[in-house]
């Protein structure tokens, strides 16, 4: 079933949609861990750590819904379920119970750097076939790179 | 690592912990499929389901949140990650792409249902050892039930 | 036509339908007296009455609201018309006409007296059948209760 | 009880207090049939016409309230109880039950009309004794006609 | 200097500045003598009536500034200054000093009372040559007659 | 294809109609025109008039959206294309590029000038006819008369 | 009638009770007269001049409301009628009629000066009586001295 | 003075006006003593444990007033007075001064221990003869013990 | 434990210290009284005392914690405990129960007069050592009077 | 007449230019076009697609008013006249009077076409000589095909 | 070039113009200095810190626009620009680069001791000639201290 | 110290930083600027241009907290102390004292040309290391352009 009729040539589509695709998977998978560690955490800095989670969560949220609605805007049905995400994510494993303060933030660290490496690598390759993918693609990364600073500069 | 000192017996933290655990999986997995099926809608009811979807995800994700958090409260750690969701909830896999507004208004009355299931059940175990997280699931079982009626009259 | 699968046994769905159905009635018809009275009283005291039976009528119209889409989410069409309203209201009949303020007060309490004694009894009925009536019919309860103790405040 | 000191004439007074009152009459008919078939209707359009129809509500509460107070504001003692609206309304019994989208959309379509018609024979009369009253008659109708005219377009 | 071509005959413009000039002075004067008593009534049902004044106080407010820039808008400069307002107000002196709440509402039914009189003249003499000043007038009117409504049915 | 059954005479539909219709072409017109001066005015009451001119299209937007939908309402197809509207509009042509605000307050005195003098005739032809649509005209001529006035009072 | 059991001493009263009185009357006035500018203000700042007195307006309401309220609770009964502000007020007649905005300006800029002066005299006259009385002069002073700062930077 | 002639039996009405009153005394000193180390924390969490401790104060605050508000509801005179709370409160006492920020979450643990673990008795003590003023006692409870969890968490 | 180094003498320092917490003790007090009599006021004036009661409740908890906030700020350990708030307020003791609406007024008369008398004293020995703190004080009071005028004017 | 000093060169100044005024061309073109249909729609789906069509309106003035003060920004004078529009839009003409839902879905989807085809063009041509009007009509344009899929998808 | 005739002696002028002209710069750098250690902080405690700046960067640009403003109103020109800030600021120089969060804490207990100092002074060499710019000084040292108490609380 | 790993190589980060840290130094000034002749402006068009400023002080606010947040994002320690600012900044100096409008207008256009022109070429070095800072700068060149032409356009 052919929806949207895509102004992309077959290959640039190939090219966008899985980028986009995979920028689902791993913001869908960023917001799911936030919350995990969001609900675990314990520790001294637990609530400083625990608001400043909600508000990685509110960024996944929001740029996933973007990333998916982009998709389907340029004509590729995109896949966010669980199983997708549990298989295809860039964030390694979480591990399960309570989640100390300090872990929780190299966790975080982690995560996003996961994700930021391959939405730069998504940047460069959108950038040929449609700018206006890879628009999405910077401003959503730029967000992700606060969020990535703030853990690090309270790990310093 | 025991972080809260639980007011319940043993035997029924076991109880109510298995309910709020077994809640959260349902309803994180609920939001994953609105979501999804909000993504991937196709058909002349496009615009009213898609806006439909988006008020199950904001039932689903602030219950979700909710019944983490009370599972927290008794000293019982949550799992929301998406392996875990992918193995244990109650909602039957999705197909993937492109899916019609009346197979929408189908899955969606048959994840209601599955879930609605699980928590009429969880609501009766809990009444005994807990009031306090019973009256948490009877009322997302209330908004659980009014979506469920929506899509249900819509399919009549 | 059947609308919704009731996961209700038939003989609560009645016992449960009646309740929701009964309550529907004596809010509607609550809404409708607090507003003739809000209309037509006089006295000194009229400002402040004509304020307070605005309350009652909010009151009054958002629980009508929902008892009648909770009959509908448990399988059972809701009936407010005017016709059965007036036919089968707890609420005796209210007189034409200008009102004094301290009748209007007296007319009150009557009026949500014996709105609450029925819906007390509907609490304890459905309890066993489906506790997430009850909890609807237990929460509109205390609102109605709360609105009791001012007119007799007043009165006193 | 004389309350209010109107400045129209006896013979004025008692044309536009019975255009006010009639209007009454129409106003809480049309919202309690709004919420009626708000609660039962059924069938693919379910959600389109479920919010639809609580703008219809709004209205009629809002404008019902309006000619009430403009009632008592000319020394008229206003009626809108659950008998009189019964006896004395526009608008034709309504169906019990759950009702198809498409027999609400005829069944908002005729209860307009008939109240719409009303309407506008108590603007004539009023345009002579009392100005006022009729500009609030004006401006209720231009609002009624504005839903007539969607129901109509959505039923071409 | 002649500031605003108006659309009015000369005829007209003078019937219809008038009555707009004349609505702004007693306009202004129900704000200044609301507010006065405003401060200075006591008694039992201060609160009340305290609140109740400011209500008049908003009306009278926003009304003089709609005539006003009406009657600039015809071309008629508006004059609101104390010494006119003193000169030429419909309303009768009020006294100096503390003043009970009994005596507050009756003051005020007469002032509502003078001056819807006058405004009644006003709508009558503006309908032929000057309808959109004559619905300004018939709008604030009716807002007027609510008030004195709302005074009289307390002094019943 | 007829949609709205309307309460109107033929005569008096196409009456009014007409009103309506142009009312509707010089509307759109006038925002179409003051957001055009608001882009390209220079000169040092550059920010007075260009705010000033965004209140204008924001009533001139309003307003014929309430034109429009009240054309349909009597069941007359509203046209307010941009064909139609470059032919029909009662404003006469706006030169090309950057203008002098002075010229802009001069523009804008004239273009409302010949709407206002078309929209009064409206009022004088609906009168009989239809009381409810011409009070929709009576009130967005005084909007569009204030105008008038700041425009003139900036040029005094 | 006495109302209110001051803690001053009766020569502190009366000291105090003049001051607030005097700042009621002209507060009162200030507002009356930048109204009327307001309403008659032309030339080529028309829009800026009518805006910036609206500012007076508000700032004129609030602090004559607040000052009223502290001599009623300093047990002293207010009085801002409109002949008692005609007959007390500090500021000088104001012109009948449309009015340049070069003389708006310069007219404000006498009307703030010359009360202005007269709240000086007040702050240092309260201080030792009653310096919660005072402090209110202070600030109402404070924002009276921005206004006049305004108008003459904008006569420079 | 009989107030409210309550639908419970007098053997119920005490045992749940006990419930009801004890709750309020342990509410408001949750209250004051959350503002007390509110205001006296030192240490550097200072910033994070002064916010959490006013939401503390906000849920003490609403839940007292719903409590107070409920007893009096039911007929039975509710009492927070200074004297009653320091007397009866289920709180220890907190210690004068200057409190380091591990001991203010040391001493909300205890004192939020001490009134969850008499809710419990309150909430299993009241289901019989009210489930109404349970259902309020089951609900603040739910807040209590997720304020209890986060200091836990902190504390871990 | 010294915290603040304060800029003011140690002589001062005892002072303003002693005055805000004074201050504390009574404003918490005066909050605790008014939602006393708020709960169990009664009579005709029921709904405008209760009201009105709360207005007094939100002045005090904003001043209590803007006083118990600034003796922190200045160095110096707030102390709003029950005990010690039952031990040095101002207000004397207020009967237990049901409470007539007159006695209620009388009440907060004299409740208001106490806290208001220690208030000027306090103003007048901060003025030499701290003007800063003395400005809080004075507005504060000015507050207290407008609450005290009110029920004053209502008991005339 | 040259009003802003570009930073671009000559050549480039044309090129972006001409693309930022057919950009404002076809904006206004399809906010107009939108506004039509939203009048005329007919059929099941009216109210759906009628709401829906305001959004695009939405998307359309904000763009519009983007695209036109971006060529003041960069010195080149706007025009966004009606018979600029007429003649120069992308869009296709729009049928005259009443339209079925299905059709204004095509209708939409072929207008929305036409434009995103010519901003791609514009996208690329504005690459080189000016990053900052590319970024907007970058932004622009993933607005737009998020509404073409919208209707795309209510058509499969 | 004299813009405000300043109802103050030269010689008041010059002490009060000095004093707010010095308030001035010492507001400013606070501000810059705020913000420069928000953006370089590092350590655990950076979110609380990082947040809490931004409170004292709102402070420092409310309070500074505040008494520029101030300034001209009583016709003295302020001074604000990077040069006289960085030459005549109270606070000493801070170090570049990134500053671990208990460095934060004390650079800001430094820099807001040295502004208070100076704030100190400027209340008493105002009182004299100008209590009205003394009771902003008065009001902005208040929240100066309420900041310097934070920092010092969290750095005990 | 170093705090965020940047996925930059180690050149194009110093590119990159050199850029942001630019850009705050300029945006620090242009507001710091801004502000200063939003205090010391006056002339005929004080109103308008005051107002016109503290919307500059606004974009310049909002985009140095973005680009120096970006530059800790990198890795780049941002640094905006009031002497690296009175050192760096683009714009020339600004002359003490009072200003005329017509002056300030040319300032302004001056210190924003100077801004953009750095601006434009930042832009230019960025695109290839780092396209998220580039769109970030691109973003903020769009918004002072648009403050560019308003001047400019006010100027001709």
């Amino acid at each position: 079933m052919s929806v949207v009729k895509s102004t992309l040539s077959e290959a640039d589509l190939k090219t966008v949609g899985d980028a986009l695709k995979g920028a689902l998977v791993d913001l869908v998978d960023l917001g799911l861990v936030a919350k995990q560690v969001h609900w675990n955490v314990v520790g001294p800095r637990f609530r400083s750590v625990h608001l400043q989670l909600d508000e990685v969560v509110d960024t996944a949220r929001q740029h996933s819904d973007m990333v998916a609605e982009r998709a389907s805007a340029i004509g590729v049905a995109p896949d966010g379920r669980a199983a997708t995400v549990a298989a295809q994510s860039a964030i390694g494993s979480v591990p399960e119970g309570w989640i100390k303060d300090v872990d929780v933030v190299r966790t975080m660290i982690d995560a996003l750097g996961a994700v930021i490496g391959r939405m730069r690598e998504r940047i460069e390759v959108t950038d040929e076939p449609d700018p206006v993918s890879q628009d999405i693609l910077i401003q959503l990364t730029a967000d992700l790179e606060k969020h990535a600073w703030m853990f690090q500069a309270e790990n310093a």
